[in-house]
C-alpha cells in the first residue's frame, strides 16, 4: 500500500510540486474533497483523466508520496521557510478575490493553493496596508529614482511595499523601503531558497531578515516565463493598489496592472517623458479603459489608496508672488497704472474696466498696503510695488 | 448734436475701445438694442449708472464719437486687419458656447463682441478642425520639442493649431505647424498691429501671412495680466480641444484648460518627468475632476478629438521577438524543455502544466516550425531556437 501524506499542508506542498498553480480542475477538486484525499486518488488513478495525464510522470516514478512530501518539507525548513495554507491565521484572505476574476479565458487566475514564505513576519499583517510597486527591469535612472523615492515615502507613511525581485523598478522599490527601515514583501516565480535573479542576492537576504520572500512554488523550482505571469496575479491581489513605474509596451508590469484593475484594486502609474520608451507602457495605461490614476508623489498614492474619507494630497505650495495676493480687481487697477504717471480715479477705472466707485474703494485699500501712492486725488504706482 | 457712428461694426469697434470684453451689462444691452443705439445712449448719458461710470472718462473727452470710431477703423486698416462681428460669414459660431459657462462668479466669460483679425484666411473655416496647444512660457527643451512635433503632425493630419503668441510652448506649436506649411491662429491679449512679445516678431509676420492673428482689443491696446486670462476663454472656445504641454502649477495654460473642460471641449495633456516643475501643472490636470486625457502622440490627440467613430490611434508596433509569436501553451512547452536534454512528452507536459494530449499536438506543431527536435519520441530544444 502507498504511503500517503496525512497532513493537508504536506499534501498541498506535494500537489504544488506536481501541478502548476491555477489549475481550475485541481482547485475545484481540492475544494470538494480536500488535499489528502486528492493525493490519495491521484496515486490510485481515480482523478479526472486530464489531471492524471499531467501528473502521470511523477506518480509513476514516486512510490512513496509521503516521503516526497517530507522531502519538500525538509527543503522548506532548511532554507528557513514555512508554508501557509488558507485558514492559517497569517493567510491573506484578500487572495480570495482572485476567484472573482478567473474565467474561461484565464482559468489560471485562481487564488494560490499554498504559499512558501521565508522570513519572520506575519504575511497577513504586513499586507493589510500594502501597495505594489512594479515596473521595467530595464528601468532608466529616472524610473529607479522615482521607485526608490515613492517606496521610501510610502514606507514612512506606514505602507508595506510589495514587488517582485527583478532588477530595475522592483529592486529600487525594495531598497527605497528597506533604507527607511521598512519590511517589504518580494513575491517570486521560483523557490524561496534561491531567489532569482542571483544578482539581487544581498537584497533578498535583507528582505528575508526584515520582511518576507513569498512563492507559490516549492524550493527547487526555477523561473519560467509563464510563472512570472502567474506570480503577477498574487502581487496584484495581495495589495490595495499597484503603482506602475516605467513599463515598456510589452511588459510584465502591465500584466500586473491589468490584474489589479480587474480585481478592483487601485491602479496607478507615474508619468515620464513621452520620448522615453520606458514610460510608454505606463502612459498607455492612462488610455485604456482601466481608469489608471496618474500619481507623482507618495501623498497622491495614499490619497488614491484610501479613497473618499482618506487624507487628501495637499496641493503643492504655489509659488506665490506679492502680485498674486491681489484680488482680480486690485490686480487690474495695479496693472492699469502706467509706470511713472499719475492718473485720475475715473480714467484708471475705465482703463481697468472697473466701476469707478469700486475702483475708488479698492485704491484706498491698495494705498494702505503700499501698492499705490495718492497725489492730489490722483494715483501713481508705488515705487516699492513689484508687478 | 453729437456725431455718432451709423454702422454696427463701427459702433462695436468704438465700444470695444471703451469697455473690456465680457462686460455682462453691456453685452445684455447690446443684445437688446444693438450697438448703434448703445453708443447713442452712452453719449446721451442714458445707460445704467455703472456703464456710465466706466465710460465717463472717454465720453467726456470725446466730442465726436463717429470720428473716434473712424480712427479705430483707419488704424485697423493700416495694419492690414479687419473686424469680424457675429453674423459675419466667417464669424466662428462656436464662440456662442461661452454663454453656457459664464455665471455670476465669472461674468466676464462671455463671447467676444467683435474680433480684429489680421491675415487673409477665413477664421471660421480655419477653426472648424482646430486644436489648441498651450503651455508654459518657460518651457523646457523637452516641452518645446513635444509642442513642435505634435503641432507638425496635427497640421499634416489637417488640423489647425490655435495658440497664444508667447515664447515657449505657444511659439514651438506655431513654428512646428508653420514649418509643415500649416496656417495657424494666434489669439492675442493686445492689438493685432503690434503682437506681444516683440521677440516673436518674425513668427507673427509668418502667421499673418499664412494664418490669422486675432484679438478682441482694438489696435493700440497693450497687454495686461487680466487680458491674458480673458483671451484664454477664446482659445478654448474656438477649438475642438486643448492640449496642455508643460504648465507650472500656476499657469495661464491651466486657466485655458479649465475653460476647455467647462465648455465641454476635449482637454488633453502631455506627461513629462515627475521631477520637472514644468510638467507639474499638466500632471495636476489628470487629478482634477476634469477628465483630462493623457496624450503622447498626434494620433492619440486625433482619437480623442474625433471621439467615437473617429480614427483610433494604432497602438505602437510591439517589438516582437520570435518567442512572442508562440501561444501560451507553446511557450510553456518550449520553456520547460531543459537545454541539452531530451524529455518524454508526459514528463515535459507535467513540467509545463499542460495536459499530455495537448502537449503532444502542440509539440508536433513546434516540430514543424523548427522550435523542437524529436528523437525516439522524445523532445529536445532545437539548436536554432531563441527563447
Amino acid at each position: 500500500m502507498t504511503n500517503l501524506p496525512d497532513d493537508p499542508r504536506l499534501a498541498l506542498m506535494l500537489l504544488s510540486s506536481m501541478i502548476e498553480p491555477g489549475d481550475a480542475e485541481l482547485d475545484d477538486l481540492l475544494g470538494e474533497i480536500g488535499p489528502i484525499e486528492v493525493v490519495k486518488r491521484l496515486w490510485e488513478g481515480e482523478v479526472p483523466e486530464r489531471l492524471q495525464r499531467i501528473t502521470s510522470a511523477i506518480v509513476s516514478c514516486t512510490h512513496d508520496p509521503a516521503a516526497r512530501a517530507a522531502d519538500i518539507a525538509a527543503a522548506t525548513e532548511e532554507c528557513g521557510a514555512r508554508v501557509l495554507i488558507p485558514g492559517d491565521p497569517d493567510w491573506p484572505d484578500q487572495l480570495r478575490d482572485l476567484l472573482l476574476v478567473c474565467d474561461a479565458d484565464e482559468p489560471h487566475v485562481r487564488p494560490p493553493r499554498c504559499l512558501w514564505v521565508r522570513g519572520e513576519q506575519d504575511l497577513d499583517r504586513l499586507c493589510r496596508r500594502s501597495v505594489a510597486i512594479v515596473g521595467a527591469r530595464a528601468a532608466t535612472e529616472y524610473g529607479q529614482h522615482l521607485a526608490d523615492d515613492l517606496a521610501a515615502e510610502l514606507t514612512e507613511a506606514g505602507w508595506t511595499i510589495v514587488s517582485g525581485g527583478a532588477f530595475g523598478i522592483d529592486r529600487a522599490a525594495h531598497l527605497g523601503a528597506l533604507a527607511r527601515g521598512g519590511s517589504t514583501v518580494s513575491v517570486l516565480a521560483c523557490g524561496v531558497e534561491l531567489p532569482y535573479p542571483k544578482g539581487n542576492h544581498s537584497m533578498f537576504n535583507l528582505i528575508a531578515e526584515r520582511g518576507l520572500i513569498v512563492s507559490e512554488w516549492p524550493p527547487g523550482t526555477t523561473v519560467m516565463k509563464h510563472r512570472f505571469l502567474t506570480r503577477n496575479r498574487v502581487i496584484a491581489a495581495l495589495t490595495a493598489g499597484t503603482v506602475v513605474i516605467e513599463a515598456a509596451h510589452r511588459s510584465g508590469a502591465r500584466n500586473t496592472a491589468r490584474y489589479a484593475a480587474e480585481l478592483g484594486r487601485v491602479l496607478m502609474f507615474t508619468p515620464g517623458p513621452v520620448t522615453s520608451s520606458m514610460s510608454a507602457g505606463a502612459h498607455q495605461l492612462a488610455r485604456e479603459p482601466w481608469e489608471a490614476r496618474l500619481v507623482t508623489r507618495a501623498e497622491e498614492v495614499i490619497e488614491d489608496l484610501t479613497g473618499i474619507g482618506g487624507p487628501l494630497a495637499t496641493p503643492p505650495p504655489p509659488q506665490r508672488r506679492p502680485f498674486d495676493r491681489l484680488t482680480e480687481i486690485e490686480a487690474r487697477l495695479v496693472e492699469s497704472l502706467p509706470r511713472g504717471y499719475v492718473v485720475e480715479t475715473t480714467r484708471l477705472a475705465a482703463a481697468a474696466g472697473v466701476p469707478a466707485d469700486i475702483a475708488a474703494e479698492t485704491l484706498d485699500r491698495l494705498l494702505q498696503t503700499g501698492w499705490v501712492d495718492r497725489i492730489d486725488n490722483r494715483w501713481r504706482l508705488s515705487r516699492g510695488s513689484h508687478s
